[in-house]
Parts: C-alpha cells; sequence; structure tokens
C-alpha cells in the first residue's frame, strides 16, 4: 500500500484549521513479485510540520525531504524538524531535495537552531529531468511553472513482474515450490527433460504505482505529461474560478484549472492542496468546480490519508 | 487588564497537545489615573507561534518581540511570522530584541524565507539591566542561568498616581470639574484666595503592575530580585523532582525550583511553563510539587489567559 498523508493544506500562511504545506508518502507492505520495504518520504516541509507529524501519527523515520520550491511556506519547518530528530539522538543521514537555485537558503534553513548535529544533513540541488532511484522506486523530478525555479515529484515504482499462472503452472507438471519462484522472477526450469520457460506460466509485466506531486504551479504540459497513468495527482487548487485572474498574477492554479490537468492527463484520482485561507473553511467551492471538470476529485483536509493499491 | 496568552507551553520541541516557546503579553483598558494604550507585546517565538496566534485570537498587531535566547524553540517561529504579517500588507515596524550574542542568528531568522518586506525588521540586542522604555511602562532585562547567554524579561508599570480622596476635596470646597484632574496630576490650585495642594487630597503613588518572564534558566538570584513584588512570575519547570540531576545539566528547573524562586521573591502567582514532553500530558505532577512550595502555583496549557488587575 501507498499512504499519501496530508500534513498541512494551507497555500502561503496556515489558518486555525490548515497548516502549510507537507506530505508525508509511506510506501509499506509486500506486494506481488514485489519486495517493499516500509519506507517514508517528505515532499515539502512547511512551518510546523513536525508537529503534523506528531499529530497524525505518521512518525520521524524517513531519510528524503524534496521540497519544491524556496517559497518559505515549503521549508520553514525543515530547521525545528531537524532540531527534533537530533534531540531523539537520531544517528541516520537525511538528505534534502530541491531546485538548485533554492540550495543556498536551504542550506541555512537546515544549519538554523541546529546546535550540536547528531546526523549529517545534505542538501542536493535536482534538475527537471532527474530521476533519484530507490529500492523499487525512483524519484521523477519535473519542471512546472510558479515564476520562481519550482518542481514537482512525481513517485514511480518499477513495473512488477507479470502475474504467475498458477494453473497453467499445474497443468505443465510443475511441482509448487521453489520452481514457481525461479520462473516468476524469469528462469528457465527443467522438469523431467522438458524446458519450461517464464513465457509459459507468466504474464506481461505490469506497471507500478505513480503518485505524482506538482507542488506550486500554474497548470502546464509537463504536470499533464508526469501524471499520465498515474494512480494520484495531488495538485494545488490555490482559488476558485472567482479569483482567476489573481491565480493568473500568482503563479498558482484554480480547482478547474487542476482538474483540467488531470482530465488530460488520464489520472486516477486528483486531491487539492494548497488552499488559500479565503476557501480553508469552505472547500466545497473548490471541489464542485474540480468535480464538474474530473469527477474523481476531493480537497484535501490536514490528516486526510489517501491510500493507494495495486490496480491488478 | 494585563492578559497573559500562552501560545506555546512545550520544552525544546513541541508534542500534540503542547507547542514550543510564546507568549503574548497584552496590556490594554483604562485605569485610575493611567491611560493605558491597547498594546501586545510577544516573548518568545517559538516554530509555528503564528498559528498559536491565530488559534487563540490574539492577533499579529504588536511591534516588539522578545526573544531571551538563542535556542531554536525559542525563535523558529519568526520567519513564518514576518512572512504572514508582509502578506498581510502590514507597514509598521517591528523591533526583534535579544541578547547581543544571538543577533546573528536572529538576524538570518527574520531574514529567512522573505520575499519583498512590507516593512522594517530591526533585530537589537539588549544587555542584562537595560530598560527599554515605552508609554507608561518598560521592559527590564535580566540575566539568568541557562548556560547560553539568555535572559529574562519584565514587564514594569510606572508608579500609578495615589488615590484621590472625592470626600476631602469636596469638605475642601474644590468643586467636581477640572481642577479635579489638575490637583490629582500633582498642581497646586487655588480656591476663593486659598491654596490647596495635592498633598491634602491625593494619596501616596501606588505602584503599577510586574510581570517577570524568566525564559529558560536555573533558579537564579536574578530572577529572585526581578520577581520581588511582580503580579505575575513566569517560570519555567521543564522537569519534575525525579529529573533533578537532568534539570542541573541541562541549566533548567524542577517545578519545585521554580517554585522556590516565586517563595523567595514573594510574587503574587505563579505560572509553569516550558514542559518537557514526559510531562505534557500529565501537568499535574509539576503542579503538585511547586504547591507543595509556593501554594499559587499552576502549570500553563496551551491557550492559557491569565489576568492582572490592579492590586488596588
Amino acid at each position: 500500500m501507498i499512504r499519501v498523508r496530508f500534513l498541512g493544506t494551507a497555500a502561503a500562511r496556515p489558518t486555525v484549521a490548515r497548516n502549510v504545506a507537507g506530505i508525508a508518502v509511506h510506501r509499506t507492505g509486500r506486494a506481488a513479485g514485489l519486495n517493499v520495504e516500509a519506507e517514508t518520504v517528505l515532499w515539502d516541509c512547511g512551518e510546523g510540520t513536525q508537529r503534523q507529524l506528531m499529530r497524525f501519527g505518521a512518525g520521524f523515520s524517513f531519510s528524503h525531504v524534496f521540497v519544491t520550491h524556496a517559497h518559505a511556506d515549503h521549508f520553514l519547518g525543515l530547521p525545528g524538524l531537524l532540531r527534533t530528530m537530533g534531540l531523539q539522538g537520531r544517528q541516520e543521514d537525511l538528505t534534502v531535495y530541491g531546485p538548485p537555485s533554492a540550495r543556498a537558503v536551504l542550506q541555512t534553513a537546515v544549519q538554523l537552531g541546529v546546535g550540536k548535529p547528531t546526523f549529517r544533513v545534505e542538501v542536493r540541488g535536482v534538475e527537471p529531468g532527474e530521476r533519484i532511484a530507490f529500492d523499487g522506486w525512483s524519484m521523477h523530478v519535473f519542471r512546472v511553472d510558479h515564476g520562481v525555479p519550482a518542481v514537482g515529484y512525481a513517485l514511480v515504482e518499477e513495473a512488477r513482474l507479470g502475474r504467475f499462472d498458477i494453473e497453467r503452472a499445474r497443468a505443465l507438471g510443475i511441482p509448487e515450490g521453489p520452481l514457481f519462484g525461479r520462473l516468476h522472477r524469469g528462469e528457465t526450469v527443467e522438469i523431467e527433460g522438458r524446458s519450461v520457460s517464464p513465457a509459459d506460466v507468466v504474464g506481461p509485466s505490469r506497471p507500478g504505482r505513480k503518485v505524482v506531486y506538482a507542488g506550486d504551479t500554474r497548470p502546464c504540459r509537463e504536470t499533464v505529461s508526469m501524471a499520465r497513468g498515474a494512480d494520484l495527482l495531488v495538485h494545488e487548487a490555490t482559488f476558485a474560478a472567482e479569483e482567476g485572474v489573481r491565480a493568473r498574477e500568482t503563479r498558482h492554479s484554480t480547482a478547474a484549472e487542476a482538474a483540467e490537468v488531470a482530465a488530460r492527463a488520464g489520472a486516477g484520482r486528483l486531491v487539492l492542496t494548497h488552499v488559500s485561507a479565503r476557501y480553508s473553511d469552505r472547500p466545497r467551492v473548490l471541489e464542485a468546480e474540480a468535480r464538474d471538470v474530473f469527477p474523481a476529485s476531493v480537497v484535501a483536509h490536514d490528516g486526510l490519508l489517501v491510500e493507494i493499491g495495486f490496480r491488478d
């Protein structure tokens, strides 16, 4: 299961009900043909994110924080988070990723207020087009359109092994046991002098899951392209249609524009976040406008958990 | 009325129930012989303070933030707070005070993440013994004992005019009206050829109120001295007695030690704050230990409002 936990869903500044940007993505469990170690990454880390992690039980066991851009509501939670990790005696390295032009300010942030560091923090610039490889998945970096250098991130799992046809394997006289696994993993095996190849019992490889977070952006073709086939697109919807001019001026999106991106990409689901204070207590306005364009839309609230299983 | 609003009451790192350090002191209303303009100051500004100000309706109408020391849980809320003030179009200058050795880190904090500043922020170093004068009150800075340069702050009102004895004034034949005010403010007036002096109708001047915040500290004589005659002492109580050794090692106080300071000073009331995560959900442990020493003790919770009227 991939669990996407919305830690903060406000735009620019917090409200009583919504903290600023932060999303924890937790990937866990064992899936057919894929061993998945429990792993969490953070997308953005606005002020107060450490407390939101506590509040929603998301924990601090992560080593990779991906910041979309250098606007303060997306990274001011770093110094406090890192300090608390240090107070807890953390030893494991941690990497903060962001656009290269954001490196200096992120470096300042990760050093601010840390006394004696107990672990190493690296700030790493990432370029659009880059893919940061992990065990069984990678984080794809893509350019978005926000007036300042800004990127989105897509968690893309490797293709999974094809479906193993147990009935067919039995019919071919293969005894249940280790041979099943060897065939599934692509080995040809010998049974009573006959050769059985994987293609006889294993279907075509199946796509992994894909979760896309566009950060702060105007609707743009890079997001459409990256969200193609995504199980989940997380897109900002700072404004409703009535503030369309302001959305363009501030390089943000309206709910309907975000929904249009999801529709053009053919994404599975759309979750809207980065809600202006004006709509903090009435997100239904945004949700209704989005659903007119893309029915599988919801507006996130702080603490929202979206779970993504395999499609097949 | 002076209203002391506890915005965050946790030590070092937030918990689900408690945010890190921040106190808003609001002084308002019109008192006998003293015109008091509504005015708010902030003592410390840990991460998330801006959201606590929103949550408890304390507002952003203040221009003076007094930071006790450069530990991150006492100032990491500055960049986000100042950014939000800027987004709201603030024009008024704001001053951040702190020990001189904290100036550099505070300067970094107030510049971090601010795009185009709409107002001027000055970081000003303050020395123990200094008194920063305001209209009708001053902020006294005093040295505390925390291992790093750290100060406490005391809001000290000017002495008020003495009580005006209306009966006596009438007996002396003074007509009600402007002459009452002139006498009260210290002028000698002429009535039908007779001279009436203020001493005839006005009692001795009465002390203003005093609210003392010691910040992070071991119990120390400077706090005792400053809290003498205070209406309210706000003192840290990071630990219970069972962690007395740790309190000494980390230059913090136990609840009983804080109560001892209040008792020795003869303070009116004691509010304990800066509660270790260990006691976050069971502050009664700290409260009981303090009350054994100083009965007028309470442990603050986030949102606690303490109101201080005049004693006479």
